[in-house]
């Protein structure tokens, strides 16, 4: 806790509010390695990256590092550079993303792609991933690249195999599990794995932090992929449908075109095609998910991998990073934005 | 020399053949680890991958980094797989461009992204950039690791500035030393100089086989430049007029528009601005450019890095290595093609 965050009573939803603050200052250590570091002579570079790292967004990714070293008490400030690192490739995969996608918003701003056009958001991107190299290579350790290196060649691989399940139905729940390994979970586990790296704990640690990122990137993931579905929740930040229109294989579909009759089938099979995805087709859509009660299956499944990260920490003592840690992962899917 | 290649007689033309023959046996081991890294449990990626990698190429880098081996004595075998993971970073630079430029060819062969679309192309790109520092880390070198993380961000500063400068009519010719710098000088310079590095030689011997890397690498940029707008030479490889229709300010053209009068620079502002890039316009260039002889002063600025390239490894003892290095600065001018 930072004298500069009040201690608020323990609210009846779990909330991420514990974890900001227990990461408040380091943030700020943080965040000023960020701004230093995207910086260029070519002014574009900032203005572009800069465009995007001050759009907001929660960075879920440093702060889970950061929390990972107070969890193990680690007392030094390597993590700051390293966390930068994290957010750095997370960013670049963003960039690339938007234009992997054609996408024309991100965190609700346009994406730099509209504003910039694709050739510089993927020469950008690929700035800020040699610059987090760089910073790896400042902090030192052979241990930490690997673990990175690692993470961004399997965050690759997940996204070209999700470009090439993307419009096709007969994706498995267990092929959809690895590509959100690669895309989502894979730099969560590296990002809390090299707190235990820094502070340079034993492997039990390391792993048990590792497996703590990873539960909690599949919970998160499998919870957004819900909450693109869900008919119940007020929308934020995201708008409702846009891996139905996008034709994205995430769960709910597949949990409801597996569940579905014959007519169903046909239905699904069109709209992940690209020949359905107009509004009343997205609101058939949600009828068949909630008939076959896919969102809520796709929340039991988040909720199960809430709970192996929360365990995965278990056998850590007591401690305000902890607790932050066991709420983020509770935060993680009883959101509904 | 290897075996298996003949011993030829110095040629007249300088040629690029003892390099070649130099590096031949460490090639096959080269390439062993850049197919064997390249592969992927998404079939896609080696596909995609090896479209570019299987289609030719000269493979200058990993050349250079055998060779700079070569002539600094090193017996060990580590240089292999750096090697491959420079190739990896070339690799992926050419992919990212590609989709930058939207060409449609590469190497006398359909562009990766004509066939496999950007989306997956700048997502391999990723994989290989992301796979060439999986290999450095297996070696362990943090100086390594220093030297090419630090030359991938300022090859994509490099590649960000060219695309700023692309239809910029006011840019000077220091600018583009910059700009080539960034995109071809500053990968063979490391490339050469981790050659120093693996064999644990003095630093002066590593800031040697830098300024040879970065000095040949201007040259032939400067010559790759020249020939773009040679009216003299036969064409092979590349389609003369390329940077023109590109609107690429390159040398001959920065010195043509510098050195023409009021009419002329209105062509030209015309012409990079996409205006005028017809076939008849690529005459009038070609004519311009003769009339002031920018390709003889493109060519005389490749020969004064050569000679630098030269000139920076003098003071190694004689040897297959350096002979063969010496003659390459010079076939990278000599050159017509």
């Amino acid at each position: 806790m930072t004298a500069s965050i009040h201690s608020l009573p323990r609210r009846a939803e779990p909330s991420l509010q514990p974890l900001l603050a227990l990461v408040a200052d380091g943030m700020n250590s943080v965040n000023a390695v960020i701004l230093d570091r995207m910086q260029s002579r070519i002014p574009l570079i900032p203005a572009l990256a800069g465009h995007l790292i001050a759009g907001g967004g929660k960075r879920m990714r440093p702060m889970l590092t950061l929390a990972g070293a107070e969890l193990v008490g680690y007392g030094g400030s390597r993590h700051y550079k390293l966390a930068a690192a994290v957010e750095f490739i997370h960013t670049a995969t963003l960039l690339h993303d938007d234009v992997v996608d054609g996408s024309d918003m991100r965190r609700g701003k346009k994406a730099a792609n509209i504003i910039y056009g694709n050739p510089a958001t993927v020469l950008v991107g690929d700035f800020l991933f040699s610059r987090s190299f760089e910073l790896m290579v400042e902090d030192g350790s052979i241990k930490v690249l690997r673990i990175l290196s690692n993470a961004s060649a399997i965050i690759t691989e997940g996204e070209v195999d999700q470009l090439i399940a993307q419009r096709e139905i007969e994706t498995s729940e267990e092929r959809y599990l690895a590509i959100i390994n690669g895309k989502t979970a894979a730099l969560f586990a590296a990002a809390c794995r090299i707190a235990a790296v820094v502070a340079e704990r034993p492997e039990d640690e390391e792993l048990a932090l590792d497996a703590y990122g990873r539960h909690l990137g599949t919970a998160f993931q499998l919870a957004d992929d819900a909450i693109d579905y869900d008919s119940d929740a007020d929308v934020m930040g995201k708008d409702k449908g846009d891996d139905f229109r996008e034709g994205k294989m995430t769960l709910p579909v597949i949990l409801a075109y597996a569940r579905g009759n014959a007519e169903e089938r046909e239905f699904w099979r069109r709209a992940i095609a690209g020949e359905r995805n107009g509004e009343a087709d997205l609101a058939h859509a949600i009828e068949l998910i909630r008939k076959h009660d896919a969102v809520l299956a796709t929340r039991e499944r988040a909720r199960h991998y809430a709970q192996r990260a929360i365990d995965a920490i278990a056998s850590f003592p007591a401690s305000a990073a902890k607790s932050a840690m066991i709420e983020a992962a509770e935060f993680a899917v009883a959101r509904r934005f």
